[in-house]
C-alpha cells in the first residue's frame, strides 16, 4: 500500500478530475464498494469528518437547537403530502418494497431529507406559541439516486446534519434562516479556510417546497463552483399541508413558519479542490487530523529515536502531532506526510540534536524553519496560524482572480470560455434568460448576492431594466 | 403538552409493558411515526444516547481503534457471500428494488450489520502481516425487518456502533473479542449503573457466522433478561470466504483472523427498566442529561429569580444543571423532574435565602437534605457519587434476589414461575436439551458465564455428565 502512496500523481492542470481521484484515494481518505455510486470514508476522510461535524454541532448547540433523530423510511404517502417536494424528490429517491420475504403493503423510500418527517413530529408536539420555538437537528446519512458520482461531491449516500425549525412569526423564521447561513459561512471560512459568497438562490434553483434558499457558494481550483451550504426558509408551505398549527398570543389557530438547513459531507470535497496542490491534499491547520509530523532523519544512529519520542510527548498536549518510525525512508515519509496534506513536517536527526534544534516544513509553501530547540512549541502555534491564514488568503486570492463583472453575454462568455469563474452579472428576474444562459454557456445561477454591486441598468441577456446582480458559473 | 408530563403513569408491577410505554413517552424520550416499528428519539433521549456514544467511542479511541464510515446499501450478492451470516439475516431485511423511477438489475439490502461491506474493504486493503491489525469501528444506523416492536428494545431501525477488526492471529482475535467486552462491561455498570454477566452464548444463541459469541446479560426489574452488548471472534470463516489474505511472517498467504462488536441504542430501553419506577425515569447521573434541577419556590417574590439564577451560574461549570423558571406551579415542576429521572433537585425559596441555604431532594430515594450554601456545589458532587452508587448496588441487589440455581426442572420451572430472573442451571451441551428447555418453560440461555459454579454433576434437563453452569432467563 505505501508504494501507491508515492506514486505519481495526475498534474492538476493537465486532467482536474483525474487529479481529484488520485488525490482522495492516494490520500487514503476513500476507498470505493461495490455498492455503485456509495464511497467507504476511511479513517483518515472520517477524522475529518468528524473535526468539521464536531466543530459544527458545537455551533448548532450553541445557536439553541437539539439533536433528535428521526426515521430513516419514510412511507410514500407521507413523502407525497407536499407537492413541490415530491416533485423536486420522486424522480432520485430509493424504494424500499420487500421486508425480509413480504412484499409491502405501501412502499418506502430511504429519505432524501426528512422535512417530511419533521412536519409530522412537529404537528404532534406543537400546539401552542409556548411550545415555540422548536429548534431541531439531526445527524444522519441520506440518499439520492444520482445517475453520474464522485467521492464526497456527488454519492448515492451521503452524511450531513439537517436542521429543522419551527417559529412563531415570519420574522423570527427569517432571522433563524440567515443565523445558519452564517454558521455555515463560518465553518467555511474560519475551519476550511476557504471563503464564501452569500447569497440567495434563485426561483429557478431553490429547494423544493421552500419559500427561499440562501446559499454559501465556494470556488474550486479549477474556476468551477460548488455550493457549499444551503438554508432554505420554507415559510407556512408544509405547515399547511401537514396542519402544523398552534394557538397564537391571540388565541387564533395559525399555521407555523418553519426553515430547513443543511451541511454534508461533500464540503470535503470542497476543501480538497481549492487548497490541493500537485503533491497532494493540502489541510488547512483547523481541521487537520494530524497538524504535525515527526519523521527522524538517520533514525537508526543512537539518541535520534529517543529524541523524536520526547519532542512527541512533550508537545502532544498542545498540538495534534504524530511520528513516523516505520522503517521506511525519510524520502518516502516526505512524500507521504505531503499527500496527506499534514500542514508542518517536522524533522529531527543527529546533527540538529548536537545543535539543539529541528527543522519544520510547511506543506502549504515548502518553506523549510530551522527552530531552536526552546521555541519548538511557539513556532509550531505561530505557523499553524499564519497557514491557516495564508490558504484562506489564497483561496481567496483565486476567487478574486477567477471573477469577472460582465454587462454584455460577449463579455459573459469571453470571461467564462477564458478563465473560468465567477461571472457577475445583471438580471431581469426573468427565468427564460436564466435557463437561456445556461443553455448557452452552461453556467447556473450560483446566487443573488447579498453584497450587490449596479453594474448596469440593464438584463445581461435580454437587456429589460435589472436591478439584481448574479453570480454565475459552471459548478458541480 | 405539559399536563400529560404528570397524568399518573401505570404501576410498574400492575402492567410493565404499558409502564414502559408510559414512561418514554411521558419522559419524552420517543415519539412514534407513521413508519411502523421505527421511532423518533426526542432531545431528552437523544441527549442520553450521545452522552454513552460519546463514553464509549472515548474508549473505542483509546484502545486504539479508528472511526470509518461504510455504505448504507448491500448488494444481494455480496451478502450472500458468507453461508451462515445470509441465512441468519435474509428473514430480516428490508429491500431496495428501485432508484427512482428504475427497477435495479440487482436487489440491494438496507445493512442489518456490515460484516460483508468491511470483509470486501478488508480484502482491497489487507495484503501483508505489516497491514495488520486493522482496527475499525463505524457509528450507523441499521435496519432489521422485526414483526413486533418497542422503543429502544426491539426497533425496525436502530443506532449503533459496530467494530470490525481483523488479525495476525486467533489469539490476537480471541484478546480482542474479550477487551471489547470488557469495555462494554464498563460502560454498562460504570455509566449507566447496570451491573452485568459476562459469559459466551450457546452455538445455538451465537451470532450468524460468528466462531464463538460473547454477550454482557442484564436483569430487568420485572426478572427479564437483557442482552446488552456482544462481541463476536469470526475465526476465519469472513476472511476465506472473501479472500481477505495475508503474508504472513514466514512469508506464506493466511486468512485474517476477525471479530466485531456492537452496541446499541437498545440499551437506553434497559436503563429505563433497570432503573425506573413508579413516578417515572431514574437516570444515573453519569449518563443524565441534566443532573440537578434548579425549581425556585414562590418565585414571584423578590429575590428568588435572582437568587436561583445566581446559584445556576455558579454552578453550571462543575455539573450539568438547568433551572424551570416557567410559571407552572412547584408541584408540577417536581412531578415533571422526577418523570424525567433527574438526579437531584434544587429548591429555593424566601427562606431558604434567609437561612442561607438551599434543600436538595434526591430522585432515587426521595431524602431531602438541607445544604448550607457554602457547602452546596461539595454537596451536589458528593450526593451525584453517592446516587450513582446506589442506583448500582440497588440494581445488583436485585439481581441477586432474583437469580437462584437450579438442580431440578422441578426446581427450575418452579423458581423461574414463582420469582423469574436468572436460573442458574448445568447443561451437558447438547442442543436438544437446550431447545427443550425453551419450549417448556420459555426460558433460553442467555449465556456460559465465565464465572462458573460446579452446581451438581448433571445436566438440569437430561441428568447426563454436565461440567458448564449456563444462565436462563425469559428475555426482551
Ligand atoms: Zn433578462
Ligand atoms: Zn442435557
Amino acid at each position: 500500500m505505501t508504494k501507491k502512496m508515492v506514486e505519481k500523481i495526475t498534474n492538476m492542470d493537465e486532467d482536474f478530475a483525474q487529479w481529484y481521484t488520485d488525490v482522495v484515494t492516494k490520500a487514503e481518505l476513500v476507498d470505493y464498494s461495490s455498492v455503485r455510486g456509495s464511497m467507504i470514508i476511511r479513517p483518515y476522510g472520517y477524522a475529518i469528518w468528524e473535526r468539521i461535524k464536531d466543530a459544527l454541532d458545537t455551533q448548532i448547540k450553541e445557536t439553541g437547537h437539539e439533536n433528535v433523530y428521526m426515521p430513516l423510511l419514510i412511507p410514500e404517502s407521507l413523502l407525497q403530502k407536499e407537492k413541490d417536494h415530491i416533485e423536486g424528490f420522486a424522480p432520485e429517491v430509493a424504494w424500499v418494497t420487500h421486508g425480509g420475504d413480504e412484499k409491502l403493503a405501501e412502499r418506502l423510500c430511504i429519505r432524501p431529507t426528512s422535512e417530511v418527517l419533521f412536519a409530522e413530529h412537529y404537528k404532534n408536539i406543537i400546539h401552542s406559541y409556548r411550545d415555540l420555538p422548536k429548534l431541531y437537528n439531526q445527524w444522519a446519512n441520506v440518499i439520492r439516486w444520482e445517475k453520474t458520482t464522485r467521492p464526497f461531491l456527488r454519492t448515492l449516500e451521503f452524511l450531513w446534519q439537517e436542521g429543522h425549525t419551527c417559529h412563531e412569526t415570519e420574522e423570527d423564521a427569517h432571522e433563524e434562516t440567515v443565523k445558519m447561513l452564517e454558521v455555515y459561512a463560518e465553518i467555511c471560512e474560519r475551519l476550511l479556510a476557504i471563503p464564501v459568497v452569500k447569497g440567495r438562490k434563485t426561483e429557478k434553483e431553490k429547494f423544493a417546497g421552500a419559500k427561499y434558499t440562501y446559499t454559501i457558494e465556494s470556488l474550486m481550483h479549477d474556476g468551477k463552483a460548488l455550493q457549499s451550504g444551503t438554508s432554505h426558509n420554507l415559510g407556512t408551505g408544509f405547515a399547511e399541508s401537514f396542519g402544523i398549527e398552534f394557538l397564537n398570543r391571540e388565541g387564533k389557530l395559525q399555521p407555523v413558519h418553519q426553515t430547513s438547513w443543511g451541511f454534508t459531507t461533500r464540503i470535503i470535497g470542497a476543501m480538497i479542490m481549492v487548497h490541493g496542490d500537485d503533491k497532494g491534499l493540502v489541510l488547512p491547520p483547523e481541521v487537520a487530523p494530524i497538524q504535525v509530523l515527526i519523521v527522524p532523519i538517520a533514525q537508526h544512529k543512537e539518541g535520534v529515536l529517543d529524541a523524536a519520542y520526547d519532542l512527541h510527548h512533550s508537545l502532544k498536549s498542545s498540538v495534534r502531532i504524530a511520528i513516523d518510525a516505520s522503517d521506511k525512508k525519510p524520502g518516502w515519509k516526505f512524500n507521504e506526510s505531503e499527500m496527506k496534506g499534514i500542514p508542518l513536517r517536522l524533522e529531527i536527526g543527529p546533527k540538529d540534536i548536537e545543535e539543539k534544534k529541528v527543522v519544520l516544513v510547511r506543506r502549504d509553501t515548502g518553506e523549510k524553519i530551522q527552530v531552536e530547540n526552546e521555541k519548538i512549541e511557539a513556532e509550531i502555534s505561530r505557523l499553524l496560524k499564519e497557514i491557516q491564514e495564508n490558504l484562506y488568503n489564497k483561496a481567496l486570492g483565486h476567487r478574486i482572480s477567477k471573477t469577472a463583472a460582465a454587462v454584455t453575454m460577449d463579455e459573459f462568455t469571453g470571461n467564462l470560455t477564458k478563465n473560468g469563474g465567477f461571472i457577475n452579472a445583471m438580471w431581469c428576474g426573468k427565468q427564460s434568460c436564466e435557463d437561456q444562459i445556461k443553455e448557452q454557456t452552461q453556467a447556473t445561477s450560483r446566487c443573488i448576492p447579498f453584497e450587490q454591486e449596479q453594474l448596469s441598468e440593464v438584463c445581461v441577456y435580454c437587456s429589460e431594466p435589472a436591478d439584481k446582480m448574479v453570480v454565475w458559473a459552471k459548478a458541480y
